[in-house]
């Protein structure tokens, strides 16, 4: 293996191993010689690529927030448009959070209040939400009366509040809970012609590999 | 003063200035020097009332406890019923929120990893947000064909995670926010006759001193 991707995957190693003990003790309890010693990787080599341990988690939360990314910048499918889009989206968050170490550990430091966030992908959230449901709107998806902000609103409430409570109980990030949330939601939010055709439940994309969420 | 009264004034004080330095600094960070000099008491007494800063997040999470039971327990306002009182306690929560940092604290040690919650704020919203709706759906207040538990899982999300996103941006705990929320969620959750009735945004009994929300 050549010296640079043996870097690229010790740094990788590394990012994993500080989610994992960001994830289980929280940032301000975390050590860098537990976060080392479970990579498997001695002290100096974690300081030749991390300089501190807030150099780390603005590490993991670059890598978490890709991963975002490629939730929510995976293309439409056919049909219903954005709404399935957004209800698509919240259930590979779901599935994302409860799966992948790395992209709940950088939601959790958007939250630490000893630390402020570099990458706050709680922010990032909002603004992709956002700008869906505005879209969504001028494009009369949206139910007759229905203020996108006020939509905007209960989206990323609920949804942060489903990262939150699935850090003590992982049944807030259940496919099913997810699902009763869009129940709920898309009679009040959706155009008439297009409730028919909207699926709570999420749409064949989810079903790929969970793969799509680690670009490694 | 008697003695007894000067220990429980000084127990007060010192629950106060946990959950102002828990709040600030987070729970990990938080030494009991720093909040033993921003209470004015010496470490020994801090000492003799708290074996431990586990001892005072039980105290602070305690005392939250009783703040949340005064909006939760408040007297329904005449009128319609079960959801004006959710309603009006989410209100209620939002402004505690914003407003007394001991609430504040005490919710925030819910999710505190390092330390499981003995008094556990989040679980103890949410179970009465539970029982309320099941009641208000025995009851007919609920529109035909709503869950009550696909409403508990969006009025329990939503709640926590306006709680969490206003610790970084205070417009989260805004009355205008949680009208709005409400203004979105009440045309599809109240049965059609009590619609016309509700106020998202909340009833009088709100607009009492905030004194209400300190018992002591």
């Amino acid at each position: 293996m050549a010296r640079q991707e043996r870097a690229v995957r010790t740094r990788e190693t590394l990012i994993r191993s500080a989610a994992e003990i960001f994830d289980r003790e929280g940032f301000t309890v975390a050590s860098l010689t537990t976060i080392s010693t479970q990579a498997g990787v001695s002290n100096g080599a974690l300081h030749f690529h991390f300089a501190s341990k807030a150099a780390l988690a603005d590490a993991v939360e670059e890598a978490a927030l890709l991963r975002l990314r490629i939730l929510t910048d995976r293309p439409s499918a056919d049909g219903p448009g954005r709404l399935q889009h957004l209800v698509d989206a919240t259930h590979g968050l779901a599935r994302g959070l409860r799966e992948d170490v790395v992209l709940r550990a950088g939601f959790d430091l958007s939250g630490e209040p000893a630390r402020p966030p570099r990458t706050d992908l709680r922010a990032h959230w909002r603004g992709w939400v956002a700008a869906l449901l505005e879209k969504a709107c001028q494009e009369r998806e949206l139910a007759p009366g229905v203020a996108p902000e006020g939509a905007v609103t209960a989206v990323v409430a609920a949804t942060v509040g489903f990262e939150v409570l699935g850090n003590r109980d992982a049944s807030w990030l259940a496919a099913g809970t997810v699902e009763a949330f869009w129940r709920l939601m898309l009679p009040m939010l959706a155009a008439e012609q297009l409730l028919p055709r909207l699926e709570a439940e999420g749409t064949a994309l989810l079903n790929g590999p969970i793969g799509l969420l680690n670009p490694s």
